[in-house]
């Protein structure tokens, strides 16, 4: 039995998430085994390095299955992706040795969520950023995410619906950066009146996340950045371990969670 | 009467090209006139400064059509946006001259090509750029680009279905580029490990552009980069006016039209 790692782009617009489910619109994991089946003619069981939210993207998800098979691994990825969506690539296969798990093993995740910060909305990148048409204070969301860092109970920074019994996560980095982007062309500083995208790129590193806790820490942030919330609300709603904080005025609360279609995983280490 | 002008961005995939046509799926041209007779309550007929085919995308097709109204330019964006799909955006509206005609006073017009060169396709691109696997020699690219470059004839260019009569057109500029995207991200030099997205850009601006010209020539340069033709065989195309010439052998024709999803028109001058 080989144990095979893959590396996984998605562009979640159109899928219910990561997790197979009963009922629903697909999702990608019933997707790819699916295509699994196909190529290994073998029942397949596709273990991620985390599920993603509907609307979700990834950039390099991982995910590893045990499958008898010949076929060398570098010819996977081609294999594979003739029997997938377009939607949906295999970047890179990798035999991993049996006690490899995408899940277990995984010593961090990074996520990464776009924000468009302008005037007006972005047709071509509505789907890949949050149109966001207020003015930001990116140095003021910096300070307010240094009360995420370090090893906390993101309970009030998780859906209600989670079925996580620890909610004890720690958050190893926060990166907030400005940029422009050319819209998918390649950069070109020289480029007079070219038409930029103004974003900010908010990145987080952490030893694992809770259901919808990405979102819903960007999604405060930005309110902080709005000057929407005081920057201090972040250690009282932490340690109240609740959203909202009964008897408190409405602006001691967590802000509402950010749109799943600005966020994508970027890089799970092992 | 006002003549009022817009700046237009979309993303063509979900749209049967720009111009309002019978028995077809929806257009550009007819989705914006739709929201225009919502806005203005009055009939609206909508000028592009060009069609764009089917697929192909636009970070700022300009139009301008007549009507009475008060509403100061500067809040026509917000107003129309609220009443198109979100793969449309209108960027900009401002008061024009009567004379000013989107199509009939552009001095040329620029489209950007963006190919995605690399061993394995990316979901996230996948409606954004065209996947080429195979090495490209972009040096050769450049070298045969310089024939096309002036005044010239460019029947055998477009389109057999095309009704222009005339098919001469100048193309003042082709600039064609390598470089990296970082996925809708902020570029950043020092980011260790990223996941880069090795792209060339093939930009080309030109008086007017013919049905299918800008796709064809990316094609054929294209080919050329891959070593299928050769580099003078633009001349002898150019010259005979024709996509194949008969009694030669088959590597003497154009290469074939590259596929609208990674086709751009970027910037009119007036």
């Amino acid at each position: 039995m080989r144990n095979i790692k893959l590396t996984i782009e998605y562009d979640g617009t159109n899928y219910a998430g990561w997790q197979r489910q009963k009922n629903t619109r697909r999702t990608i994991q019933e997707t790819i085994e699916k295509a699994l089946v196909k190529l290994f003619r073998q029942k397949i069981n596709l273990i991620a390095s985390g599920r993603t939210d509907a609307g979700v993207h990834a950039v390099a998800q991982i995910a590893n299955f045990y499958a008898r098979s010949k076929i060398p691994a570098k010819n996977i990825p081609r294999a594979l992706n003739s029997f997938l969506p377009s939607d949906i690539s295999i970047k890179e296969a990798k035999d991993r040795p049996g006690d490899f798990h995408s899940r277990f093993s995984a010593k961090s995740k990074t996520y990464r969520y776009l924000v468009l910060n302008q005037d007006c909305p972005s047709a071509l990148s509505r789907n890949y950023a949050y149109y966001v048409p207020y003015k930001l204070d990116i140095n003021k969301m910096r300070r307010a995410s240094r009360s995420f860092l370090g090893r906390r109970d993101f309970s009030a920074f998780c859906a209600s619906g989670s079925s996580a019994k620890d909610t004890v996560r720690t958050i190893k980095k926060i990166s907030i950066k400005r940029g422009f982007n050319y819209t998918l062309s390649p950069p070109d500083r020289s480029r007079a009146g070219a038409i930029r995208y103004p974003l900010i790129c908010i990145e987080i590193t952490a030893d694992g996340f809770l259901y919808n806790m990405a979102r819903s820490i960007v999604g405060t942030l930005i309110e902080i950045a709005r000057g929407k919330i005081e920057p201090a609300v972040i250690r009282k709603i932490l340690s109240a371990k609740q959203k909202k904080i009964a008897g408190l005025p409405d602006r001691i609360r967590a802000g509402p969670t950010a749109p799943a279609s600005g966020l994508y995983l970027v890089k799970v280490t092992y």
